[in-house]
């Protein structure tokens, strides 16, 4: 799949769908923007219109610049008006298996038989949302982390019925757009990146409502420690460094380590027990509620600023 | 403690010991080194004077040139020397319990009685090393993530016996010379980065371990992916952002979906069972092992280059 031979349609052009908008357009593919709200997609194209400039400034629209990006975004009040010649189709309507499967059945209907139908769905499994479609092989997630344009990983999950040649189709798109998919064998609950967020996250909590770390001192462990590193390697080619044996060296040395830790860690805690309190005071003291989307705005400069530090350290000190 | 006024005492001149003595050196303190094996610390200075080129040239000597840090090193092959006017000594042998006993003991009766006397343990709890000692109130664990020169992270971990007043000048100490310390309230196994690393460790090996994904798809979805955001804010921040009301709409939102995963994730995977072949397939395909020491010099660069990153950030978006 050539992006500028290829048409991709958004289904739900709110927070998600116009961030996809970009991914696809800086690239060069032709995007079709369409939502139940006729009114959204222009704002969308308006989003794109008031971002582009600050990407082209960190070299994150890819060689495209922000009128050409813009020039390749359509609206569209009826949803058979975007899908027509689309290659593919990103859909990014709520998290409510209901809509989901209306969304889907509407979707297959309407589709040319070789469009492929992506979910952004990040707590459905492909399976439930495809169900009974006729169609049901050419569908999948493609689960972004929010903004797709800033954050490269996306999860391409089939469901067991989703065809080998849909998952080929979806990763070559991405990886020619410039997106990193992790491409799952099978489903499971939480993909790949919320299951490892979320046993972060229980640990962080335990550590907090133990009364052992501040979830300030947490913070510092990850942004300031651990995830230095994760940042450019991840956490298998780190332990792999991490022994002079490498990663079967590490093993061998320190599983009775960790092993031992997980004893502690089977009994689940309630995060909306007292320790929300401990962390809620710390946020709150150091971010006031009111100052959450001024400090989104600064993530994501900051998320800017990091990905043209990781394109120059690639090609300055090698990948 | 004014590090241009502090002597810390290095015992153990090895790997660990040798990136302590830059760290401290670098931001003014005199560091006196020490080894059972009287050629090693002749052999860290050489190290440091390796490196410190290119430390100076990533703004990484905290604005001393490579020749002033190296002044502030001597070496030296009886401990009470070494020990002579440290007010901090950072003991960096062997994770063998009886050995550390053995050290601090002599530590402690050797020092000066206002000496802080710290361990670089991992492992072992502070407790275990400085049970029974007569100045056991001044003993603690301070935890690098190596090379700390590199990651400013340090646990600052105390036994129940530990004088609140020492954990302070710890923490003032660490803070002067530019490092970030994390203060625990009391101890547990694994500290803070352990535990934290090895919740995520365990869900990365069941992910490959189930044939869900492969190691190199863990790796992105880190790398590509969740650390991007961590590697500036660290977890809490990441969740407090990612709702419209922060964090307590986040756990409100979300606690259900994390819950349900973590009924799957009570069940240990061995790390050295069969998954440790598709792990070490996946490394040894990209990396083969006699490269692993070139691949260490590689993720330092790195780190240099990321931490010359954040500073620059820092300044231009903000922290």
């Amino acid at each position: 799949m050539i992006p500028s031979e290829t048409t991709v349609a958004i289904v739900g052009s709110g927070l998600i769908g116009r961030a996809w908008a970009i991914t696809f357009a800086r690239a060069g593919c032709k995007v079709r923007l369409f939502d139940p709200d006729p009114a959204v997609p222009e704002q969308a194209v308006a989003f794109v219109g008031s971002v582009a400039d600050d990407l082209a400034a960190n070299d994150l629209l890819h060689g495209s610049t922000p009128a050409e990006t813009l020039s390749r975004l359509s609206c569209h009040a009826a949803i058979e008006d975007a899908l027509d010649g689309a290659a593919w189709v990103q859909e990014c309507g709520p998290e409510v298996i209901a809509v989901k499967r209306e969304t889907f059945a509407r979707l297959d209907a309407i589709a040319a038989p070789e469009t492929i139908l992506a979910s952004s769905s990040s707590a459905l499994l492909p399976s439930a949302i495809s169900e009974g479609l006729t169609g049901r092989s050419r569908c999948l997630v493609a689960h972004p982390i929010n903004p797709p344009y800033l954050v490269p990983a996306v999860e391409l999950v089939p469901a067991p019925w989703t065809a080998a040649e849909v998952m080929a189709r979806g990763e070559a798109l991405l990886r020619a757009i410039g997106q990193t998919p992790l491409v799952m064998a099978r489903e499971i609950d939480g993909f790949i990146m919320n299951r490892l967020q979320g046993a972060l996250l229980e640990e962080a909590f335990r550590l907090v409502a133990g009364g052992y770390a501040s979830p300030e001192d947490v913070d510092a462990g990850i942004a300031e420690g651990l995830a230095l590193r994760w940042s450019f390697m991840g956490p298998f080619e780190t332990i792999d460094l991490n022994a002079p044996g490498g990663v079967a060296d590490y093993v061998s040395r320190y599983q009775g380590l960790y092993s031992g830790l997980f004893e502690g860690m089977k009994q689940r805690v309630d995060w909306a027990g007292p320790v929300l309190e401990t962390v809620l005071k710390s946020r709150r003291d150091r971010l006031p509620e009111e100052r959450l989307a001024e400090r989104q705005l600064w993530r994501d400069r900051r998320l800017m600023a990091l990905s043209a530090h990781k394109k120059r350290a690639d090609e300055d000190v090698g990948r």
